[in-house]
């Protein structure tokens, strides 16, 4: 049985094909059109695999932009299909983090990697990539680069919440003179803050597994252990979480059928 | 008696001297240091006045600046003076709505201007003049043409209620060949609607005055008079009234002393 999963999120679209035993994955830039970007995407990738569209079985598509896209077999919503991928690149998970280029959410799931509850945030771009690429830019760095420039570094606790004010704010310290690498740090401190009381809502957990563009960012990823006091897991493969959700969800669509 | 109110904003600094007759002025932009500007701003409005420093009875701060000023005899919270020098310019308010540089606040006051209850934001700019600054900037026009760039336009509703967000897709809009005076209006009634719902939790009104910075612009004031369904009143000098209050503050606590 072939699957496939693609989804379609606000700064990157995700695709995989599964073939039962190997995972074929790409990932590309949203940019402006949703829709033009799934079709590159996909037919990237499935010339990559080898596969033609007419041997899927099945296609899930998922995220932000899963609505303008035209050749899926069915749309799922990204709280459900992220859910299931985290559990299949981290089995034992009961808490997923997801941040992503223009949201967040926190998905409580069980062995299965069904939803039990989840909270979400994509009306404020602090808590999510948003933020850090507002910030590295009024910084002058590479949103790629945060992590290793903040390493080591004792963090400057930023007084603003809002990615707005907290960009003036940085402004200020850089005029003061501080170091690019504090102020970093203090930003990465900042989102995991915010995640993390996000987080606190959905109960205690110890088997948290962290995904999405941000969780990339080693930075984050410490201080969110730091602010929840219990290890955070990274899988692999962290950015392809709803995607590989969508294929999985396919595969069973498919079966049933 | 002579006293005097000076209101040290996050943008802006005024200041006033009242002779018990007539009321002395100044506004100047507040930048880096809001105890160099303070400084400044006074100097000014003693000189335009005519006063001496030592003629000055009694002096009151108030403003998000006014902790770091050290030449009044004493400073008092803005919600106080913002409430009593909205009373003092137009009687018989019963609501004040202010808008400025980095928050807004909507306070409920009775006949002599006191506090009956308050909603304060500073934490989210959207909802302040810094919404505006962002997306005016974004447009590549003035703040202060805002208002005459949207006057009889139709309002593009925008979706995104974060300044971060609604910058974006302000840029979308524009990509897309919309005129920027309909983008406009429709930021307009962006703000108006997120100042109307703080209002609404404060019980009806149909004594409306609106003050602070953004209170000049005419377009802010009719879409706020549209989302609450009555009249809007903006006093001819609606960025004073902070230190207006303040130093009929000071009037009465030199009458006490
Ligand atoms: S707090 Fe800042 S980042 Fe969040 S919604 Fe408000 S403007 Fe946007």
């Amino acid at each position: 049985m072939l699957v496939a999963g693609i989804d379609i999120g606000s700064m990157s679209t995700k695709a995989v094909i599964f073939n039962g035993q190997r995972l074929f994955k790409t990932i590309a830039p949203t940019g402006w059109s949703p829709r033009q970007a799934a079709h590159q995407v996909y037919g990237r990738l499935l010339n990559q695999s080898g596969y033609t569209e007419e041997q899927i079985d099945y296609l899930i598509a998922t995220g932000y932009g899963r609505v303008s896209i035209d050749f899926a077999d069915r749309v799922v919503t990204e709280i459900t299909c992220h859910a299931r991928g985290a559990a299949y690149l981290l089995p034992g998970t009961d808490l997923v983090i997801d941040i992503g280029g223009q949201d967040s959410k926190v998905i409580r799931i069980n062995d299965e990697g069904q939803v039990l509850d989840f909270a979400m945030n994509d009306k404020c771009a602090a808590g999510t990539g948003r933020f850090l690429q507002v910030i590295a830019n009024a910084l002058g760095v590479d949103v790629s680069d945060l992590a290793a420039l903040s390493k080591g570094q004792t963090p400057i606790a930023l007084n603003s919440m809002c990615t707005v004010f907290a960009e003036s704010e940085v402004i200020g310290l850089l005029t003061q003179g501080k170091a690019k690498g504090e102020i970093i740090a203090g930003l990465h401190q900042s989102i995991a803050r915010r995640i993390a009381s996000m987080a606190q809502r959905m109960g205690a957990s110890n088997r948290v597994t962290f995904t999405g563009g941000v969780a990339i960012n080693e930075g984050v990823q410490a201080s969110l252990e730091e602010q929840l006091g219990v290890p955070v897991q990274v899988p692999k493969d962290c950015q392809l979480a709803g995607a590989i959700g969508a294929a999985l969800i396919a595969r069973d669509f498919n079966s049933r059928a």
